[in-house]
């Protein structure tokens, strides 16, 4: 089959709720600061009626990726659930606007749209709380053999282990990938996520993951060990590339024998969210164009480096004309 | 009556919808930069479609003046009409998580939540496209004129001389203002508004209008003359306070035989979405302290700073600490 697409994201639907908070904020609720917890529609409900005015924007981990990497001239597909109401329109708008395919069938009569509510601290960091909504309804049914078939790299979002349909369709997206010679991206997404998943993901990197993405905090979570340096040399061993993102210091690309170290991109950090999503887009946007491990970190620098920028997950400036490619 | 409000403002409540555009997008439709239009619902799903990815928020003229009154300390309170939907929930989540007394009751069954495609370009300026939706039900009913009787002035906004209904609403929340010995304020809102419904805003000015807010288009228009020094002599014959905006000049607080210069504060210029609402709020809720007027204009100044300096209308810093109030 011809290859039509350069990357086909499969991840949560959401709409963003972005509000500042301060630390107080989540110690009295007891919240961990720069982690995603989920949540069910009452707490949701209380949290959002306490928590202060919102920015609302398409979000979703997965998500994010296909848009900036649509952004940076990648032909990009997303498979994802939302819900028949506003939300859900707007995020279908946001995705085609910017040359993503996406058309996964809305649910209809069920749970509305999911919503990540985000508290965004003085310090930039953003700890969120997800409501998944139609998200739980993504199963194997939405996975689209043909576009998978189609995709050079299916891209897979961790936070899907969590809706109870999504590890199979994960694991029928791979089988589809692999019989096509496609490739298949994964990233571990939050580090309690992988605690509450550990053998799924460590079963799913066997079954055949070519690039993995993760922070130290989820590296270092997946080989249950508190040493970088341990969990550098166990994913080396496991998978064929790693792109292990350090914050403040850059990121390290592993493939093999080779390691190269990636700087970051000095920029004012006002909201981390979205970070990770941006740096895996530049990365797998240079690695569809052909370009060398160390240029498909640099994209990922850049794009996170805009990321961070500004208030809000997805891109607000030109990436192509950033990246300069 | 007891005062138990500062201001009461009377808008539209609006979901605002940013995203960027270039000027060849808003010449291929014929959209003049910088001015508020009106659409309906088929052209605003056919601009929906053209657009590109949004970053959704609360807005409304007059809402972004309350929410960002509210910010600065005053007691504030908002009528406008939302429908019972997503949007409208974000809508009256947004204003009463600031503090603002927001009860008016929502459309049911009707159309949806007003939604204005606000268009920003690479110059910062931000044109507006305005599907009113639920706006058009409100009215008479929905002045609640406790509130009216309660507050230290009514701030009424300019846009809803467009929705049929909302004139008669205004000249009602007029008259028990009056009635109660408070104070009206009213934005004049945009050139091409001024130009369509002239006479009536002279009208209401003529009814006691005691704070009015204009930029230089509008003043020039309502007064019918190219000369901002006219117009500016005009309104100082006729209105007891004037506050009009100059954009990168500044502002000019005409008052009987006063006049104070306000100097703008420098700030890097993103999106020049909310800079006018910022600048009636900043000086609202100084004279809600019963600061002299040249402050007024300075908390204006630092407020319209702070709107222009991010993507968005509504305020993303802390206003308090800006004001230093």
């Amino acid at each position: 089959m011809a290859q039509t697409l350069d990357i086909l994201g499969i991840g949560n639907a959401i709409l963003d709720v972005l509000a500042r908070a301060d630390d107080g904020f989540l110690a009295a609720r007891g919240l961990d600061k720069g982690a995603m917890r989920l949540v069910d529609t009452e707490e949701a409900e209380a949290l959002y009626a306490a928590m202060g005015p919102g920015l609302e924007s398409s979000g979703g981990s997965a998500a994010n990726t296909c848009a900036a990497a649509a952004a940076l001239g990648a032909r990009v597909g997303f498979l994802g659930k939302v819900a028949d109401d506003v939300p859900g329109q707007i995020f279908g708008h946001d995705m085609r606007s910017i040359g993503v395919a996406f058309d996964t069938p809305p649910l209809v009569g069920g749970a509305p749209t999911a919503r990540c509510l985000i508290l965004v601290t003085p310090d930039a960091q953003r700890t969120m709380n997800t409501y998944l909504g139609a998200c739980v309804a993504f199963g194997e049914a939405d996975v689209d053999a043909a576009k998978v078939a189609a995709a050079g790299v299916t891209y897979l979002e961790g936070y899907l282990f969590d809706p109870p349909a999504a590890q199979a369709a994960f694991r029928m997206a791979v089988r589809i990938a692999k019989a096509n010679g496609r490739k298949v991206a994964l990233t571990l997404s939050d580090a309690f996520c992988v605690g509450r998943h550990r053998a799924a993901f460590r079963e799913l990197l066997r079954q055949g993951v070519d690039i993995l993405f993760a922070n130290e905090a989820e590296i270092t979570s997946l080989y249950e060990t508190d040493d970088h340096a341990a969990a550098v040399a166990a994913v080396r061993a496991e998978v064929p590339i790693a792109a292990l993102t350090r914050s403040e210091k850059g990121s390290l690309v592993v493939a093999g024998d080779s390691t190269a170290q990636i700087a970051p991109v000095p920029t004012k950090v006002v909201d981390t969210t979205g970070a990770g999503d941006a740096y895996a887009a530049g990365f797998l946007a240079a690695a569809a164009r052909g370009l060398p491990l160390g240029e498909c970190g640099r994209w990922g620098s850049v794009c996170a480096a805009e990321a961070i920028s500004h208030v809000g997950a997805r891109p607000q400036a030109d990436l192509r004309a950033l990246v300069g490619g």
